[in-house]
């Protein structure tokens, strides 16, 4: 017997005695990081409202209780059945019966309401039918992405619960080393923006946190050294993907490609937006003639080695590793990752890209942690003079800009990243419409930004306090207002557009650089009453530092190659609605820190923002405070 | 063609156009880090004497003249030419031809005189005879292990051309990457004495320094982790060994077990006194009952993998590394080992253990190089109180004790390491009693000091140069002295000894941990008018350490297991013969460093000592000092 099978024996048995003795346990099992208890007796242990609670808290584990096979309810009845428990109001779109593990998938458009106050709804479920029930929320506004995702899982379902199952024995394994130490080295996005990449190694364990590319680089992490994966794959355990932006992500499905199989750990929103991001990034290399690292097979291999955790799970990712995600406030899905090592040995925070205040759609990136001694602190406006404009001045500005448009019966176009930019955008817009700050008239959202703003309102739990309860308390999800138009018609819905009354575009490219921008230049750009507001950083060598520097004369591409646009339309430039915390808010993430770490690497910023981040926290705080560079390896204890 | 056969196939032809058209090359090719030039006209080549010269100059690379072997004369013609050449006083012991390279190994008891002014008995012998000769020094006291180690590379002459050669090519490769740094790993002997190992590399290289066992403890260097070996031997190019003691050489061997069958560049003497030191290793773990972790065929496997190299030699050992060793001043054949990276890119030195003031034995270490960035510095006598007496001072108290004791009718004891220590007390010795300081009497020499000292003897070009003067002008060789004598006849003549008149013992070992120094005890620890002296650092946990703290009751081991020995003899310690420097040598090192070093790394030393040195270093000279961890990497282009 080995070592695990002889764990889970024991496991049992002790769950046994713990349990009433009218309720069985026919099966225990590890999946991924979940203890799996099986049961003949699954509505009374449901009755029993506390115990699985009690059972986590003794045996230190995250516990699902699930129904043995056998002695499941018909699902033409249960689906009855559960229709009677769950209030109509729930919205159920869709459920789905899996009898291998006695779960049922319920996609309902209100979730909470399916789950009742503190799980009561769901446990009267399991009272009832004997299924385990498991809640997804319906896509107010529909998302191939999401739906993608659901429906691929749902196919890979067998080999996932394979994958979920060896995961879970490689986490529960027994310790080897009876040395300890904690290692990260840098892989990337040292001294540099893009490429980020670590690793977190323990003499048991080696993490790879994120795996970015370099915008307009060729550039990679160093993947190939030795202390990667020169000595193979499988000397890495897990990957932790802190928010799903290329630069962090873009090469997680390389790994796969290279022979990886183990998990990565990221949340639900970053899992769907990484795929829709990654696929992007395929498409537009294919477009560009280049030769993708990978092909889609290795973005859906990700996706199927995914175990998503929420904020705030406290989760064994190996046998001397708990990792815990909290909010970072970057964009959805985005998040610290606090990885507590040994049993009180060491704690290590990666702030992933962090915004320290609220914005309209995110809470600040928590900074509580209950202990951390290293803290990895993204570094992007880490100069010393990278403090941005107010975002309440940064409104003002965008509003007048608009009003002045508006005002000479011109349009508004603002070039914008899909996932992040354009969604922050869309609550000022909503706002100042609603308020009367600015005329209501239609948004336009062309490219990706729609498909990612669906992805936002799957997600509510991760948005700002204040919109979370708005969209669930009170029923108005601003992402819903009637003004906002997804522009899927085409050149012909464009032109429309172009020659309609005033409205506001938001488009891809963020930076000018392709995509359907292109054609609103196009179609607006010769016109004086027009404007053009850039509301995004616009790196060297893109159009859109061009056109912001003052070019007016646009060498055309695609059907109209050849031609010059002369551009007419004003240009304004809105700074201030960054995702990332400036030079003031991460100073004031670590000020504010409890604990105050005892270190900090200062990385992800160019190599003056990094040495600046790290010599003012030296001074200001009398803490380590290091700007390493890529290819180095820290050791803490 | 390979890149390899492209480049020979290249120089060759050059060669050919710079040379005199009456002289042919028929054949040129690597072995390890030279290139070998065959020619059918060696004569003509040797009597132009600056040809070859002229052609390493020109060609940057290291360069051996050979005949082509079709126009080799007969051994028993050559040597009878041979014999007529060289002068009688040379000596001459052996002539041994190898009809496959055209080269003629000579050995002689003047080496000098055979090769005469600037080499002109060498090439008038190639003008004669054809043969290129190579010279080696007879043991002036027979050394087993010298004639063993030359018998066996004799032996194994065909496999290590096959190894020279494809050393040569894997130098001599073409470079792949375009990425440039320099790193620095450690894997042992930070912050702790023993165990020291690093890696040297860069995006093309990577050289494994030292690989040493930890005294008094199972610790080894980190070589399982992923860095190290853990993407398999082949992952390193080369290794490179400061000197021969245990702490630095021991896990050598254990690298061929692995599968690593790559080149050991170390100076010859620290090559031979490496097989001892590593066969002796392997005895004493027998004795005490451990396994080893190899046995000496894996010692005959490291020799033969030896490329030896001479201090001042800058020698190519990668396509972007280039190598000189200089003297260290802390033990026979002991290198300071430096690195100059790429084309002017960056240079790194190792100091290995260094004594920085000349000693009886060895001049002080070399601190002066072309261009040094970064320094890896020991510091085992870092701590800010850790200076040692001044040596006149040491002499004058050893020659007082010795005195005494002789007024007394005693003998006196002194235990002592085989390699360093045993030969500086011999010179102290043989000096005083030249002088008249202490009276003429015997001085045995116990264990394996007789067998360490012939080794000396055998490489005095690698001793101080007033030393080296007396044995090379004068004729006058100390270690010679006729009150030196063997102890060969085990306890016999150790029972005559001690019935015998005054006298002094040396003996191994030097921590009275084992080995003869037990059975002097015995024959002489009762009595009251002899001395024991104890001249080196005695560790923690050995009796030489409790005997130095007062224990008078010793429990016997072997034949007298089970009895105690009262221990009446007087103990005295005299300080100040370390083969370290101390604080001062340390600061000293650097402070007269040309040019001074940006970097400065301070290891092998415990926790304390590396971070006074450390942080003295800084204050004193301004330069970015660091006490590493093991298991770092430091990155520093």
């Amino acid at each position: 017997m080995s070592q695990v099978e002889q764990q889970l024996e024991d496991l049992k048995e002790e769950i046994t005695s713990e349990l009433p003795s009218d309720i069985s346990v026919s099966d225990v099992k590890y999946e991924g990081p979940e203890l799996v208890v099986y049961t003949r007796d699954p509505k009374k242990f449901a009755r029993n409202g506390d115990l699985i609670r009690k059972l986590a808290s003794q045996l230190r584990k995250r516990i699902t209780v699930r129904p043995d096979p056998d002695v499941l309810s018909r699902p033409d009845d249960a689906r009855e059945e559960i229709m009677d428990v769950v209030p109509e109001e729930a919205g159920v779109t869709d459920l789905d019966f899996h009898a291998d593990t006695g779960e049922v998938v319920v996609e309902a458009e209100k979730p909470g309401m399916v789950i009742g106050k503190h799980g009561s709804t769901l446990r009267e479920i399991t009272q009832q039918v004997g299924w385990t029930p498991e809640v997804v929320r319906t896509p107010p506004i529909e998302s191939s992405t999401v739906s993608n995702v659901r429906n691929f899982l749902k196919q890979e379902r067998e080999e996932r619960r394979t994958i979920l199952e060896k995961v879970g024995r490689q986490i529960h394994r027994e310790e080897m080393s009876d040395e300890e130490w904690v290692r990260i080295t840098t892989l990337g996005c040292c001294r540099e923006v893009g490429r980020a990449s670590f690793i977190l190694s323990t003499p048991e364990t080696r993490i790879l946190i994120d795996c970015g590319d370099k915008p307009g680089s060729d550039d990679v992490p160093y993947l190939q050294v030795e202390e990667a994966l020169g000595a193979g794959p499988s000397t890495i355990d897990a990957v932790v993907l802190t928010h799903a932006h290329l630069d962090h992500s873009a090469l997680i499905p390389l790994l796969f490609k290279y022979g990886y199989d183990g998990p990565i750990y990221t949340t639900e929103p970053t899992r769907d937006l990484m795929g829709l991001l990654q696929l992007d990034y395929l498409d537009v290399a294919a477009k560009e003639g280049r030769t993708p690292p990978y092909d889609s097979e290795m973005v859906r291999e990700a996706i199927k080695h995914t175990i998503p955790l929420e904020y705030g799970d406290v989760t064994d990712i190996a046998p001397d590793v708990k990792l815990t995600f909290h909010n970072a406030g970057h964009i959805l899905g985005s998040a610290v990752s606090h990885f507590h090592i040994g049993d009180g040995l060491y704690n290590v925070a990666f702030s992933g890209d962090i915004h320290y205040t609220d914005t309209r759609l995110f809470n600040g990136a928590v900074n509580d942690f209950p202990r951390v001694e290293t803290l990895v602190l993204e570094s992007t406006y880490g100069g010393r003079n990278d403090y941005q404009t107010d975002q309440e001045d940064s409104e003002r500005h965008l509003k007048k800009v608009i009003n002045e448009t508006y005002e000479e019966g011109g349009k508004v176009v603002i070039p914008s990243f899909a996932v992040g930019r354009s969604q922050e955008m869309m609550l000022v817009l909503e706002e100042a419409m609603r308020s009367g700050d600015i005329p209501t008239m239609p948004v336009h959202l062309d490219g990706m930004i729609w498909e990612a703003t669906a992805i936002h309102t799957t997600y509510p739990e991760y948005l700002r306090d204040e919109l979370r309860d708005r969209i669930f308390h009170e029923d108005e999800n601003p992402f819903l207002a009637p003004q906002f138009n997804h522009i899927d018609g085409g050149e012909e819905e464009r032109q429309d557009v172009a020659d309609g009354d005033q409205c506001i575009v938001l488009s891809t490219s963020g930076m000018v650089t392709g995509g359907p921008i292109m054609s609103w230049l196009e179609h607006l750009g010769s016109d004086p009453d027009n404007t053009m507001v850039f509301v995004g950083y616009q790196a060297q060598g893109t159009l859109g530092r061009r056109i912001q520097n003052g070019w007016d004369e646009i060498p055309l591409n695609g059907r109209s190659r050849g031609k010059t646009l002369s551009l007419n339309m004003d240009v304004e430039t809105v700074d201030g609605f960054s995702g990332h915390a400036d030079r003031q808010g991460l100073m004031n993430f670590v000020k504010t820190m409890n604990p105050r770490p005892e270190k900090v690497l200062c990385v992800h910023g160019d190599e003056s923002a990094t040495q600046d981040l790290s010599s003012s926290l030296y001074h200001e705080h009398n803490i380590r405070t290091f700007a390493p560079k890529n290819l180095e390896t820290f050791r803490f204890k």
